[in-house]
């Protein structure tokens, strides 16, 4: 066993230069060994100051670098497969931020790979089961500490997107978060996905359909309903209530210090991501290094980066056709039970 | 113009002994004339303490009473056909407890009566339209203050129902409620409503099926979901979220006193819809003697009724397929423009 | 007994003209009879639309009409000692804005003209009592719900005082309403009261020094204290933070819809005390005019006017020299136990 | 410079062990060397895993030993007056528990054994300045936005305190925190003291009189009141609000999943100072480790110790004669300036 992650981090983007951060500064027992990056200005510029990184351009140059026994993928979702199976077969801790890769399919191949390979090696960068309420909703449901889950309801808002942000991303790269966080709640597979247009804001880039309406359905039959707006304009948010049949939980409230000025009573809205889910994010890293030194994954496995591809690939479908669109899953593999 | 509204209240159970209070102890400018309850007894005890009200069993009886000019009906639904004729026959004002009548068929043939009438008489007790956030909500969708109303979330919980509460009486005396509330706020008319099941709590009647899921749209294709759960046990909720171009609003939040003890922070929820909407019906009830000392209508109409009662019928068979179904309304009378 | 109250209102300032209206169009069982101001014209126009109301310049006239059989008086303070002996003399109901007079000798006054009469006739215009917060935190103190009341917390700010407004006024005519509550919560005399004036806002009109610190103890050792702050900008603002031996009650929070906008979540403050206290002022007239139909008093007593008038010189010799002064009470006459 | 801090904790009680953990598993930039407890068992017991750290029952031990560089004080108040002259003798990085010392005498001595060796070396442990809510307060504070500070209210309650818990502990043990924070958030030195004792409740401990009622004035006159609560029992709360020129901020507020079930709203308190105050405290630490690093000291410094203690020793003089007293201050050293 080693003693410490000596980390590849590929993609040093705004997800992978936060990694690079928060591996240096904030967790322990891993270091940045490697950056790499197409852009080998980029790459230099992220490890200034780690003593001991080196910036490189090239994934399978960090992989076959003696100093490294572990990788963070952050690059975009399309590059992920070749470096997941590159680092499969090095046997090393992955951590691959979501998606596991943009498909089923190629998930598939993943899951089948780390299969044959006959032990779990990739945690997927699913950082809200992480979130101290997300936890809390979490054992509230497992502990059955209001009886049984009937019903959730979620709200996910960002301010704004880019103009190259499309109408499948809102699925792909957006809900694809909520996909995981219901079958976190749940503990179940979802079964169908249903997607309703309605009403666009004119705030959107062109050819993008925003808000859009969600409609989610459980093995159990728990039904998950999604408001995902991209183009929201006032803040980040990201809530979720729960229906029990004994009670209501909700969770991501507004939070900080409470104003009253000029007639107004309240306080500021998180801005976005990393301020709203920063916590869990070191959370989560800490938790994959913590299980990586003990041969272990600390999270979100490749399965469940299958299963949301999956749960992808139907919303997608049911965003063209506004029918309810049946999720089909391969049969697990025993390694993920 | 008569200078008083003497009103003959006709049903004198639940609902109706809360208007007969209301009338007498809180509403300026009517009075009631005469109680109508086919339990004579139930009538008799409706008026003590009232002076000059007669206790009647017939509401025909009541309508030819010269001291009556005015009626609220409070029976239950199915008897308001009648009622409402009689009374439209007589031209006074009418306040009529929702539903309008139990199914569109007949609602069409009130409106119809009324039209041939030649003006309004008919206003149906709808009443969140009076509460102080609906009234607030409605003023910010009207003024566009946030830009165009893109989305609205409805929460629609009541502790518990009787073993006699059937499964379309979820759609046609609970959700009947949000049919209206979205045509108040949208200002549009419901063009289909969709109903999906999903899993069940062990704390509904045999036979029911709670909560239910449902998903509505408008004219301009707002999409509207509800929650609706009548054994939810923990109190009585009324709650609806409204997404906008440049915000989100909330109403129906929790209120009162805030505890802390024994660990826990918080208050108490709100135990029934007359805690929740008493000075919502007081509203309504003066804006209704208001208007109809004036010869006009002081809220929802019979048209209001009729399209409610439409979806709700649409809301019915939606819930039997679980599929999208079309609500088709008659062309709408110039009267209700 | 009378049926009715027909009142005759003393004053048709801004707080005369409110109840005018509140017992023309909200209150079941009284009527105005007569409206009187040194303003014949303001006096003429509030009566405009009340059928049988007389305006009038002179209280005595008033008191002497028989058409009236009650008086509530909305004048300012220095005026009331009069009005309020003549009407004791003709033995009617009285409702008297606070203060009952501006100072304890002319209370105690109105306090032994009351006792010789032999039966209480006057109700004193403190309307937090009727609040509903305030109600419920009663209730909680006296059930004893969570152990013996131990501290209060007294937040009073107001957005803006005219010029006119003198330093004394900040204890006369605001901290009055925490004595008198303080006495309601506790149901204890205040035995002192000490003043600090501390750092101050640019925002006060000259020779006011504005906010200041005033902290009260009662008999049992009750501690409250009172931030007031009448210039504070922001809104009005009246908040109340009990702590028991079991736990902590606040009321007075903030309310109505919840929006999220411009990267700020919240709602908007209560601009002032008509917003804030409409309902407790509708619920205070409402238990005046249905006890003095019983002979009773439905709020406050004269008791209670006297000995807020004993904290106010206590409180305003306390913010000339900073220290803890005594209130001393005279003894209680049986009539007010 | 060193590249990292090997720290000497002197002390493993409850605070030093929660010190050794965070030092060990979240802070960058320091390890742990040695743990001195006279409790030799309890001094092993806090290295077991600590590669590298060695067991001491002698804090002389500890400095002298060589792989030591810095030393973090976590043992009871009267013992660090030795500790930190000693460890001064060495011109190493300490930080400090709060208190200081236990009285300002012997806090002075500290303070004039730094001013001789020339720069700083002690940071004294006042965590909540490292708050989020706090230090979002203190920038509003000073930068104006609402404009100036007027007035501030806290509330700091525990939910028990052992038999052992004296009178004087509620200021030196527990005040402490407020005066450290009304300087933090003025800017200011307090001028006076003022405590009154009021009502108690009967769940303090025999000698003991809880709540007290403490009320601060700082230089240019911020009036400051404190509830100090120690035998609170409902759960663990640090809040404060502030008034401006502008409008008032709270904080400390309560968070958490928000619940509806068996009639209530609400959420869980926080149970104690650890779980309000966690994240503040690892903040501080990295704060100290950082600014260590640099050879400077991240928070607040042995004057603010020995500011302080001169307070504590105003207020428990107040808490006898229930006056105002006046707290006096030696000349501030150049070198905290």
């Amino acid at each position: 066993m080693t003693e410490k992650l000596r980390v590849a981090v590929i993609g040093a983007g705004r997800m992978g230069a936060d990694h690079i951060a928060r591996l240096h500064t904030r967790i322990h027992g891993a270091e940045v060994a490697a950056v790499v990056d197409v852009d080998a200005a980029r790459a230099q510029a992220a490890i200034e100051g780690i003593d001991g990184a080196v910036a490189l351009t090239d994934a399978a140059e960090a992989l076959d670098n003696g100093d490294v026994n572990a990788v963070l993928i952050a690059t975009p979702g399309f590059l992920h497969e070749d470096i997941l199976l590159s680092a499969l077969a090095r046997d090393i801790p992955i951590l691959c931020e979501k998606p596991l890769t943009p498909d089923a399919e190629s998930a598939w191949k993943i899951v089948q790979a780390e299969e044959r390979l006959g032990h779990k090696r990739i945690q997927v960068g699913f950082m809200r089961r992480f979130d101290d309420e997300y936890a809390a909703l979490g054992r509230i449901i497992r502990d059955n500490e209001l009886g049984e889950l009937l019903m959730l309801h979620h709200q996910h808002r960002n301010p704004e997107t880019p103009a190259s942000f499309t109408n499948e991303m809102l699925i792909n790269d957006s809900v694809v978060h909520e996909f995981d966080a219901i079958r976190f709640f749940t503990g179940e597979e979802i079964t169908s996905v249903q997607v309703r247009l309605g009403k666009a804001t004119k705030n959107a880039p062109s050819g993008q359909h925003d808000p859009q309406h969600v409609l989610i359905e459980t093995e159990s039959g728990v039904l998950a309903d999604v408001e995902i707006y991209v183009n929201a304009k006032f803040g980040y948010e990201v809530a979720t209530q729960a229906s029990f049949e004994e009670g209501v939980v909700s969770i991501g409230g507004d939070r900080g210090p409470y104003t009253r000025s000029a007639g107004r009573w309240g306080g500021n809205i998180t801005a976005g991501f990393e301020e709203r889910f920063g916590a869990a994010y070191d959370t989560e890293i800490q938790s994959w290094v913590d299980a990586a030194l003990r041969g272990e994954v600390g999270g979100p496995t490749a399965w469940d980066g299958y299963a949301t591809a999956a749960c992808c690939e139907a919303g997608v479908e049911a965003q063209k056709n506004g029918e309810k669109v049946t999720v089909r899953l391969k049969a697990k593999p025993a390694l993920y039970n």
